[in-house]
């Protein structure tokens, strides 16, 4: 199929890669194809690569060169911290606080860590997915070592109070890490400002390809290894390196850092838009999340008395594409852990969409949103059993 | 630096990537951004180029596509295999037997499996790099869980006589695991007949790009996730999938499948080609392995009274791409632990080279590096305080 014509508001799963990026690893895919750990030319021509792409990606967080860990994608950046700083500090201690609103790939490592011996606290959140910075405080135990609250929540968006967190944790004295899968490249991080130990990110949300991520692991920090074997990543994360895909990742990076803030400025015109429009157009919507602090290109929104896949297949025949609950998960259509954590009903939760907005969408097309979506739920209302219109 | 004019013989380490694959990746990098856990057209169209791709790759292998797991690299299917493997059968016993020349991401995972409680016998090899099954059946004890050797090792080439090894292993109704990296692609691979349970392989290795890779897990047999998170390959390796990366393995596979016969008719060639013109021009040169039962493109020999990493930086300024020890470790200037299993002493291990041939080499490549090597030699060795002349 032709992408061309689509309308691609599904950012938060996976955006285009920039043409610039493009560029950045073809290169590395058609020439430099040596081993980086190669000692002759072809190696040192590969590594250059890595060393310029590691400069860059610490670049957009503020971190050092040598604090960065290339992974393959966020979900292995949150394991590797969740168990390798769990690891690390096992001697202290075996307890680890968490929220109800985490990515998978941070609650499924922690109930694996549950078997192993490890207590959690999984804090709840408020209405529009604010963790209470209180609650942490008082969930800290003699035993703590280890606090993971994700930066942003890649489904409805909140983007939490990491600072007030951060200083609790450091307060504390208990390793603090982050997911900021959703926010790296996408709204300003500085992991000194943030006051992170630990901080996952990912390439392919901010317009880099697939295949690259990082974990940042402050200086003096303690993590276990999650791949064993040769030298590379300083033998925490051992095999070969995914050359092209770090380097349009460290490319992606560079231009994130560049253009971010009028990317945003357009991003959050887009967003309101979109929001009014439907706001506008459709009744019995609830629009989850909050307005306070929300990443700039996020609408999420509970449409009632209908199924949000069904939205998303009808969408989708007019070449709109979008999402329902977490894009990890989105195959096995159960319903979005977030939605419900929220407080939405189970009903409601299932008619859940997340419209997320990226830097190639156009007015046009989220005019084209608000002139295609009402029908559709219309049509969709009228078809379901619930609705008494 | 231009590539174009290197005559790159180290093909172990990585190979240059196939224009074939580059043209199947391209889709993939530009048009299909999706996520492939996406329900909408585009993530069908990125789900597309994951299932195409397993196809290929199962094919290679003659399993089924649904016993394949992509992973980001070989050393990645190394630590998932031994980890769990391991795990899922711990309460069986906690005995695993492996062997001196395994690849360091599976003798690392090891010694971390030993900390975690779990028995390792580590046989030994002959003088050609020969695993004995007689003592694979001999180290067998009523709690081992576990057998690792691998197909081929990427150092010295010898190939291991995993169908015998696979017998005793059944037999015993142990799940064995092979690390296939240096072979599926290069040499005919059958799961069914070599008769494994597991088995590691890797895209960069035969003209794929780097970050994709596979472990081959036989139907029925049990083995813990490595990557925790969503429902991407079944949920024992979470994380969005490098979908170019994984596009480009799957036409390498199917490359590889077609055209390894001629291929490796050719590589025979060049590499009796080097081992007589270095044997005819240079005294004292040992060619480890053995003859019998070689990966064809390997030629590893060692030059007495001088370091391999001399020989390596002289011919690279030669534009000569070649490699000392194992690849992942050559940074690390230490002897490489397969040398020494084969009984190479201290002096004779540290002079040692691989020259692996590719399919993109040419005969009068191999013709140059027999004019260039010989006066190199001579003149390192009137530089060592070893050499008497």
């Amino acid at each position: 199929m032709e992408n061309q014509n689509l309308i691609y508001l599904d950012n938060a799963s996976s955006t285009k890669v920039d043409d610039r990026v493009i560029e950045e690893m073809l290169p590395f895919i058609r020439d430099h194809y040596g081993n980086p750990s190669s000692v002759h030319q072809a190696g040192a021509d590969a590594r250059e690569g890595l060393d310029t792409s590691r400069k860059r990606v610490a670049h957009l967080i503020g971190s050092s060169p040598e604090e960065i860990y290339f992974t393959s994608c966020g979900s292995e950046s949150n394991n590797f911290a969740l168990n390798g700083l769990a690891e690390a500090n096992q001697g202290k201690g075996k307890h680890i606080i968490s929220s109800v609103i985490e990515h998978i790939s941070i609650l499924n490592p922690l109930k694996e860590l549950n078997k192993k011996g490890y207590e959690t606290t999984i804090l709840p959140v408020d209405k529009e997915g604010f963790i209470n910075p209180e609650d942490v405080k008082n969930a800290i135990r003699p035993d703590t070592v280890l606090i993971s609250i994700m930066h942003a929540n890649n489904e409805i968006g909140t983007i939490q109070k990491i600072k007030e967190i951060s200083q609790i944790a450091r307060g504390a004295g208990i390793t603090f890490h982050s997911d900021g899968v959703a926010t790296a490249g996408i709204i300003p991080v500085n992991v000194n400002d943030l006051g992170v130990d630990a901080f996952s990110f990912s390439s392919q949300q901010m317009y880099g390809p697939k295949g690259a991520a990082a974990l940042y692991v402050k200086k003096g920090i303690r993590i276990k290894p999650f791949i064993l074997g040769g030298v590379q990543e300083k033998g925490r994360r051992s095999g070969t390196e995914n050359v092209p895909g770090i380097a349009g990742f460290g490319k992606a990076c560079e231009i994130a850092e560049l253009e971010m803030n009028p990317i945003n400025e357009k991003l959050v015109k887009l967003r309101d838009k979109l929001f009014k429009g439907i706001a506008d157009n459709i009744k019995e919507v609830t629009l989850n999340g909050t307005m306070e602090k929300r990443l700039p290109g996020n609408v999420h929104v509970s449409f009632k008395y209908i199924e949000g896949e069904s939205i998303v297949l009808f969408l989708n025949m007019q070449k709109i594409m979008v999402a329902t609950g977490s894009s990890c998960a989105s195959q096995a259509l159960k319903v979005s852990h977030v939605c419900t954590s929220i407080g939405l009903d189970q009903a409601t939760a299932q008619g859940s969409i997340l419209f997320s907005i990226g830097k190639f969408n156009t007015e046009a097309e989220i005019e084209r949103v608000i002139e295609v979506l009402p029908p559709i739920i219309d049509r969709l209302r009228k078809m379901s059993p619930l609705y008494k219109g």
